[in-house]
């Protein structure tokens, strides 16, 4: 058995999910099933929506890979639970390496499909594929979603699929174009955060209201 | 390029479902991409879940045309925010033009897919498909979604449906019953409005035991 | 026309889904459609991802059976309301054994369906048949999943779906293994409630903080 670099970035980012995942429900006092199930929504629900969207076999569903790397996430929780708020750095960089790896995977499965799929459908899919799962997430804990209010993420995976068609257009094969991609979605998302970049907040017609009452 | 009279109501409906979720989701202060999401899902959301239960190609994966009339409503929505809200009648007819449109849509598309399901079955894909990208955008804004609650929404669809259904059965085509279709989802949601109709709101547990204390 | 034994526990468990949401949809004052709604949902939803995932038809959109189980559910929320609370046992064993049939049915549909899935794969889509509904019913009512907070409930599933398994690896046909399955998820399901067993709680990382302070 050899172990491709592919797969080492798909452990290091199904692990960070998983544990984004059971992070959130256990301050939600979640049981162990509960934080188990929710942590493998987080790291295969995008994927899963991903291939029943595209009419295709479910990719874990042949694999105890996912199941079992979720396992090892709840492992960690419940022995590094105290400890974790120190690792924060380490994770969220393993998350954004998770993220700019189901990108390209879902750009790429979208675009090998029997689908004949235009670019910008599987951009959105690898969209999908990096940020449902997060969507997901957040549903089951019962709060608004994070992506849609904070935070540039499932923009840097529509950026990265565009430097993904970029690189293509430009002659590149999908493993430069898959790179770029990746280091795209990576640089976008950590410059966001140590930056604190944010996209523009919509106002709501409240806020119209209250200024013109001032 | 010759546009239909059916591409004008299907614009029309996408930019008013796009509309209310773009308006939901700034009440929300999502950020842009967020609101563009919620936009999108509003409009689309219940075609997808569709095409997902009948195991048929996504409408929306072969043609930005969706992706765009979502942008356009989401300018509209960053311009006129703060007129918005003396636009209601205008966008309410709009968005029960959509709801029309979509509902006949799903049901002609259910009725021609290669599953030969039966008519109720049809009628409930029609139902999804005008509905459920309204519940979708309500479960990401983390609202229990508005037409379990009030208002005569979905029944409107359900009861177009069995308009088309009859107008089949009384020896019409189907442009005849998608027109029945149409005008009785619009007058049953229009009356409803106007007239304040809505369905009994059924007792909790709690009303029961507050009534043998009273 | 004769009945099978499977198809009257398929109306037990069938009605007490149904009951179920239609009896949490009127907690929270919804409409009679939107509780028709939920208790439809709660019903067929887990079954309905579980035919999505595997990319067969979908069960339910060929016999109306599970729509008119859901209008007879509501008619007896209707008229029983106020007496519901006294047969919340009755309800509670139909409910288990709508668990143990719908967990045996999702097996037993993946295992013979042309994917070729894993056993352990069956297992998580007997789960999802069983317990699925409830999670969309508890997502509409806008609450965090009661499955993830406390009680057996999905893991009497998974080790529902283990008995399954040791039965055929033991040499039984599936009636055997189908009959085994049940009977573990309703035992477990019993004891879990009469003797309160509940898995841990996972700590939130807040709860670490308060207890340095303590």
């Amino acid at each position: 058995m050899s172990i491709t670099f592919n797969e080492i970035l798909d452990f290091i980012g199904t692990l960070a999910f998983a544990i984004s995942g059971i992070r959130l429900a256990s301050a939600k006092h979640f049981d162990l099933f509960g934080a188990y199930i929710v942590g493998l929504t987080t790291a295969i629900g995008g994927g899963t929506l991903r291939d029943m969207m595209l009419g295709v076999p479910i990719f874990w569903m042949q694999d105890p890979f996912y199941l079992i790397c979720t396992a090892l996430a709840l492992l960690w929780v419940m022995i590094f639970g105290k400890y974790l708020i120190h690792q924060n750095n380490t994770w969220f960089i393993f998350d954004t390496i998770g993220l700019a790896m189901f990108t390209v995977t879902g750009i790429e499965k979208t675009l090998s499909s029997a689908g004949h799929y235009p670019f910008w459908a599987a951009i959105i899919m690898g969209t999908i594929t990096g940020a449902a799962g997060g969507v997901f997430r957040d549903v089951f804990i019962n709060e608004v979603p994070l992506i849609f209010r904070k935070e540039i993420y499932a923009l840097a995976c529509v950026i990265g699929g565009a430097a993904y068609h970029i690189s293509i257009l430009a002659g590149f094969g999908p493993v430069v174009a898959g790179i770029a991609c990746g280091v795209v979605v990576i640089a976008m998302r950590v410059l966001a955060v140590r930056y604190r970049l944010h996209l523009p907040i919509l106002k709501g017609e409240d806020d119209y209201k209250k200024q013109e009452e001032d």
